[in-house]
């Protein structure tokens, strides 16, 4: 019988695990929202005792395994599996969390940086399908990205290339990303940017035509909000539309220039702004890159859905 | 016999071709200076009759040769060897380069950007022997570079990877680079920029306690003006330096941010804007990496001298 993948997905809020065909579909997952605030040991046995329902409830062995693969909403040293920081997650800071899940188990457990899985899980199954080499950025309440070259990830020393998030592309904003610096892609044009643009366009004497809510406070305005104000035509959402579009165009443009790659897809819940984002992404790259481009860039959306990371994990177990 | 090596190593101003041992070292060259503004088809011609009279001069046969490496000043479409642009030379726009030249030879004829080959001979001869990865950048009139991954060039898919000088780090700057853009490294750091930041400065009152000759233009402020400039302890030259060095650490930072690599490479002639310009480039670069630099990360000058352009086209051959 072919052997069976399994995939981790331990998100921020959402902690899932499937067990995946190599086709990518999805045998059974299950998904716990328990797991945050928990102690790295007790996660590693949530996790574990997971896989093994699974196992149990298909009638499947270790040995049916081809491996676990698990995505980490973090900074991976990928050679020996140790988490080194989380923005999502409590702890986790140097801990052994391949190492502690192998224990364990006897088939092969690897670990690897959430972006990575879905920039992976686009390459087999998503819009990169038929393409080597690609760049993913996914643009939520943060920005990751993976690198795929010649059908594989590309990790750097540590493992933690990709981080195009975190490149400065304004050094005169003021605009602070969790990161502590000023001006980087993440912090200029992330989810967790929003309020700050909502609410400096209001302070320099923008007005909104939305109705705010009694209970309206800056961090209520999230992807939803601003999505949702712009689509009702409200021109201070639209002009913070246009302005994440015009951030994201810019490292668009920038991962062109560096890569030269035949694909870059655009992933992440920020990809909900509407077409109009999406359009502005895709002028302001083409303003930038104009007679620069000399082989044909498709700049796409992700296809690959939102079981991309738990797929994706399973999936780069046949890297 | 072991083969030898031919390389070319056509510039703005000078053409060299050499013949070349697998250690690197250079058996002979030649240096013409009166290439430039002739027809590609004669500057062809020029190579070929180049590396025939250093084979006769050394009593060899084409046989002897692994190759002929070409390094040129501009885009390359590598996979079929035709050139793109240079802003260094006339024409050369769409020319089959490669298919001239292997017109006149039997043996493979390689050509490749000169800063990827650059790269190459710092990975094999200069600062980057031991590594398997590592980003070369040249900052001199314009700024190049060259990535290497797991001892290879990585090129994209037309062979332009790499254009690090292009990326956008200041939107809101008004400096105009070649590309047409405002605001990519280039346009912010290279040598064309200097006259614009002097006069920048001069116009928003900054004074310099530089003695100016009477010929004295804008276009004369170049590197070897700033430096000694900095050097002299002028306020101007040296806040030229800083500002300068500034955006380069940005760079640097955003390579690292990007490839997460063991080592970069910094050349070309602006280097020798001493050692503040080369210690404040560091210090921007620790000051944005901080806390997130994980494992080593060397940031060094090239060590491969004048002729890493020319030994580095030969070099390929062996990649």
């Amino acid at each position: 019988m072919e052997k069976i993948l399994c995939g981790v997905d331990i998100g921020g809020t959402k902690l899932s695990a499937g067990l995946i065909r190599k086709d990518g579909t999805i045998i059974e997952k299950i998904t716990a929202y328990d797991h945050r605030g928990k102690p790295e040991d007790q996660i590693v046995e949530q996790i574990s005792g997971t896989v093994r329902r699974l196992l149990g409830s298909n009638g499947l062995d270790e040995d049916d395994l081809e491996g676990i693969g698990v995505g980490f909403p973090g900074h991976v040293r990928y050679r020996d599996g140790v988490t080194i920081t989380s923005s999502n997650l409590k702890g986790f800071k140097g801990y052994p969390l391949k190492e502690s899940l192998q224990k364990n188990f006897s088939v092969h457990v690897k670990l690897d940086n959430d972006a990575n899985a879905q920039a992976y899980c686009e390459l087999r199954y998503g819009a990169g399908r038929g393409y080597n080499d690609l760049i993913f950025l996914t643009i939520s309440t943060g920005i990751g990205a993976g690198i795929i070259l010649e059908r594989k990830v590309y990790r750097g020393i540590t493992g933690t290339a990709g981080e195009f998030g975190h490149t400065i592309v304004d050094p005169r904003s003021d605009l602070v990303c969790t990161c502590g610096n000023k001006g980087c892609l993440m912090g200029c044009a992330c989810g967790l940017a929003l309020p700050y643009h909502f609410r400096k366009k209001i302070e320099q004497g923008s007005t909104t035509t939305l109705e705010l809510p009694p209970d309206f406070s800056w961090e209520k305005v999230d992807g939803q909000f601003v999505s949702r104000g712009a689509a009702a035509g409200d021109p201070l959402c639209t002009s913070i539309v246009m302005e994440c579009a015009d951030y994201i165009g810019i490292g668009v443009y920038n991962i062109f220039q560096v890569f030269n790659p035949p694909l870059i897809i655009l992933g992440g819940g920020l990809c909900n702004l509407g077409d109009m984002y999406m359009k502005r992404i895709r002028e302001k790259f083409y303003e930038l890159a104009r007679d620069m481009i000399f082989d044909p860039i498709a700049i796409v959306e992700s296809e690959a859905g939102s079981d991309a990371g738990l797929i994706g994990a399973a999936a780069l177990l046949l890297e």
